[in-house]
């Protein structure tokens, strides 16, 4: 069952968000950054983002952030899918695939249903999904040099 | 030299703007469609885009919007660069660098240093400017089927 | 087990190869072709392609073709690694990898250790592996139209 | 005009493939190299590679050099071009896209028409050529590490 995420997840969520990030090598995250950003979900401000989990029994499977951001081209703004992630122990269940659809939901139901995500090109696990879900641009990511 | 978009701007501003849209294949946009994206560059708006433009005894030579959004990672948010056009008979003076330092500018001014870019895979004039000004990352970009 | 294809291989070796093109969308190839390829590599002539396979008590899980050609750089020529294909239901048991590596022995044993190989950028499965034996280059193919 | 590599050719022939070579950070290549590569050229023998200069006023302005190679599924065999190089000081005067052209003739003269290149993914300039001249395939290429 994909839902919003709630306060009472707290625990459940930053287990999953820490696998997350040690998914991208960036592990040992302070408490800090988790209590900061698990508030920014909680709080559900319409400019911020927003949190979807996949649930079970009691058990967290997986987690989403999303949030809405202005687009030039388009008036009513665009959903852009940050974050996305699947429990080790619930991979090839169909949790990724649930909660990306939850985030379609979402941006219908906010009218702002154009959603787009980035991921790295050798990302192969992912992108089996995501061919069968979304649809590849051309477009890649360049950053100002920090 | 380049500076904040102004409502002096309008007629040659649409201009370039068309021309823009013109090299992705998006000719004949409504007026309507500029109306609305000038006056939402106009408000300046926090949380909406920004235009900047560069200029030459009068004449804008080139254009760039951008807009900050919230990002779960840096709690101070990131710089997008959406749009980026050079006029056709300014090519190749450095107008496009001069536009993206401006962001860069403007970034570090609101305390959102964090500044990136999508800019397609065959776009080769534009990643040639790009791979000098910027890193390119290997993340690309999916979008929801609509 | 890795060892050359051999002429009692010659069902098994087209039960498989059909399989392999199958993957790429070729069905329904001639008989033709198959029997001319096989007389190819059973020929096993030194500027022709040459065949690898592996078998488990009797049964043929996968194949590898690969040909050496000149190069103009290194004038013992490389060695091209063009067909690789595991029975479906020998996935996941390292039946490419060892014929990968069957490869490179021979490659070796043919004083011309430089292996190389084409994939599809969107072969996940295959480029998971690659990306263990091999190392990805930023080279990729243009053909000419025909 | 394109024409077959020719003895009288060697020293304009070494100007330009030493400059191909530093494009691509080899710089200070011995002479027995040169040497070596340009006596097989001039062997001109079947299964070994071909090079054609682009000549004006005797003065050599690009070169290419190409090698037949069995394949597979093409009993014919493909044509591949490895090296192609143009003058600095000949740029945008059509050169590459005419030695190119001049492969897809001795190709096509030799019935093996099928011709394909690598090119790294960021080798911009070379790719506004291919794309007019040849296809993006999906592919891309793996080396075995050494």
């Amino acid at each position: 069952m994909v839902r919003p995420l709630a306060a009472q997840d707290r625990e459940q969520w930053q287990h999953l968000y820490d696998g997350y990030h040690r998914f991208y090598d960036r592990p040992d995250l302070p408490q800090d950054f988790f209590d900061a950003v698990f508030d920014r979900l909680a709080a559900d401000r319409p400019d911020d983002f927003h949190g979807l989990v996949a649930e079970e029994d009691g058990r967290l499977l997986g987690l989403t952030h999303y949030v809405f951001h202005p687009h030039m081209w388009f008036p009513e703004g665009v959903c852009y899918l940050q974050d996305l992630f699947t429990a080790d122990q619930a991979r090839g269940r169909g949790v990724a695939r649930a909660l990306i659809e939850g985030v379609y939901a979402a941006a219908d139901a906010a009218g702002r249903p154009r959603v787009y995500w980035l991921t790295q090109e050798f990302n192969y696990a992912g992108r089996t999904l995501y061919d069968r879900v979304g649809v590849r641009t051309p477009f890649i990511r360049y950053n100002r040099p920090l």
